[in-house]
């Protein structure tokens, strides 16, 4: 099977997977159930799901379990962004080439969306007909550590505050680790915990791994911010610059930036290399982040 | 040990555990965290807390673990207040006596306090040093049910999508069973199962007083909203009235809510009789949830 073949299974699998764990929109409260589909389903590119499933390859990790771990973070990735679009954070009215969950609803819908879209994940974490109790305990720890205010939300309060500041490299890099790695190095983890207990060694690879990766996707976004169109990107098209956000583009320039996002493409590569051929998938994805053009 | 007595010793505790769960306002990124310690800390009636550490008494559940399932639930509670004092749904400024978190910070800070905290309560749950995995499991599956859509955050959308409506007493039960009686029913169920596993006619028993408390508590706040000023309750007075929300008073009159109340606070206590004296403090607070005046 090409790399092509497997992420195409794969994204059929997540969306049944999130289509099955989310309520349905006959259920009571139904348009908020009906903002949160709406918010969730048919979009975006579903990497923390492809790098869930290609962690647990390595472990052996069940279909099942794979499914419920790539629920759960996309959906806490749904409700961050769910929030982070609203008047009060970055004020955006387009995402995923959809209205934005506050302008198609209201902005009370949309952040009772993201504050349901956590707690949906939590119980897609602790469905017992899929994970036992120790790796039930296990993800939840990961993800609830990535989501908080030492991981995403804290970076997203760092992201506010930089507003028009200056800031340097290792501070950018800070932001960044906190608010968009935290959640990537746990798609990894979380793949990785699904399966049989990985050892400390392997855990550390994945780290380093996830690590380069999480910094090579901002990196791209950042560029990809000022060199594609909203139609592209489906969402708004150099808003950091306009907003006045420090980005990797305005502290090191376009080129060093391209050439940034090639070094850590191949520090990703490195650190698998304890893996053999078994980490065929997680390099590919690798790949992926850095080539990728929307 | 009188019930004063035993109260003030388990709210001592459960502030030491919050203080202890929430990261500290020294740690990046500083504002965030002196934020979610302003909302936490110093004030509340940590209702939810007092029922976890009742309930835990019938099963032998250590100090420990009722600390942080009571820190879990008090977190879950705290963001919940503070979304919903947020512009876009209850628009109010003043809480606990003190000025709300978006009046005294902003909106994106009070939008992450409340996000920063939902993912927190999962970290305590799944302290390791603290709770087995099964109990772990356990009780994050609890909360994840009762904050989400079919909870917690479901109530206070039906809530939303009723203010100016003629609702009738079955719709608002429904709807305070989910906005309130969920998280109240949780508590009660977390402290049991923090403990040695209880039998699933205890845990019945356990439904049919939370379920009661729950409505009683609710009826309790809806009489207060209309016999007690502001200063006594820590929040605006009055304010269900004005925002043309229906209550259990505008619905069914002061003194049918008086009466409903003390019928709901037998019910409390007939549901306890299984347990014989054990269940000592569940009686006693579910008098003090009916007999409270703020």
């Amino acid at each position: 099977m090409n790399f092509d073949e497997w992420m195409r299974g794969v994204l059929a699998r997540v969306e049944t997977a999130l289509e099955r764990y989310l309520p349905d929109d006959e259920t009571e409260p139904k348009r908020l159930h009906e903002a949160m589909r709406y918010a969730v389903l048919g979009g975006g590119k579903r990497v923390r799901p492809l790098l869930v499933h290609a962690a647990g390859e390595l472990t052996g990790a069940t279909a099942q379990a794979l499914e419920a771990a790539s629920a759960a973070l996309e959906m806490i990735h749904v409700y961050s962004l769910v929030h982070d679009d609203m008047p009060c954070m970055d004020d955006d009215a387009l995402r995923r080439g959809k209205p934005t969950v506050h302008v198609k609803y209201d902005e009370a819908t949309a952040l009772l969306v993201g504050d349901a879209l956590q707690s949906q994940a939590f119980v897609a974490l602790t469905d017992e007909a899929v994970l036992d109790v120790r790796a039930q305990a296990a993800l939840v720890r990961e993800l609830a550590h990535a989501s908080g205010s030492l991981g995403m939300a804290g970076g997203q309060a760092i992201d506010l505050a930089s507003v028009g500041l200056t800031l340097s490299r290792p501070q950018l890099e800070t932001m960044h680790r906190m608010k968009t790695g935290a959640l990537l190095r746990a798609a990894v983890r979380m793949g990785a915990l699904a399966g049989a207990s990985p050892e400390a060694e392997a855990l550390r690879a994945l780290d380093t791994y996830a690590e380069a990766v999480g910094l090579a996707f901002q990196v791209v976004d950042d560029i990809l911010d000022v060199t594609t169109d909203s139609a592209t990107l489906g969402k708004t098209a150099g808003k950091d610059a306009k907003d006045g956000k420090p980005t990797y583009v305005s502290i090191i320039g376009l080129d060093a930036s391209r050439t940034l996002a090639a070094q850590l493409r191949h520090e990703a590569h490195d650190a698998l290399a304890l893996f053999g051929g078994r980490a065929q998938r997680l390099a590919e994805l690798a790949d992926l982040v850095v080539n990728r053009v929307s």
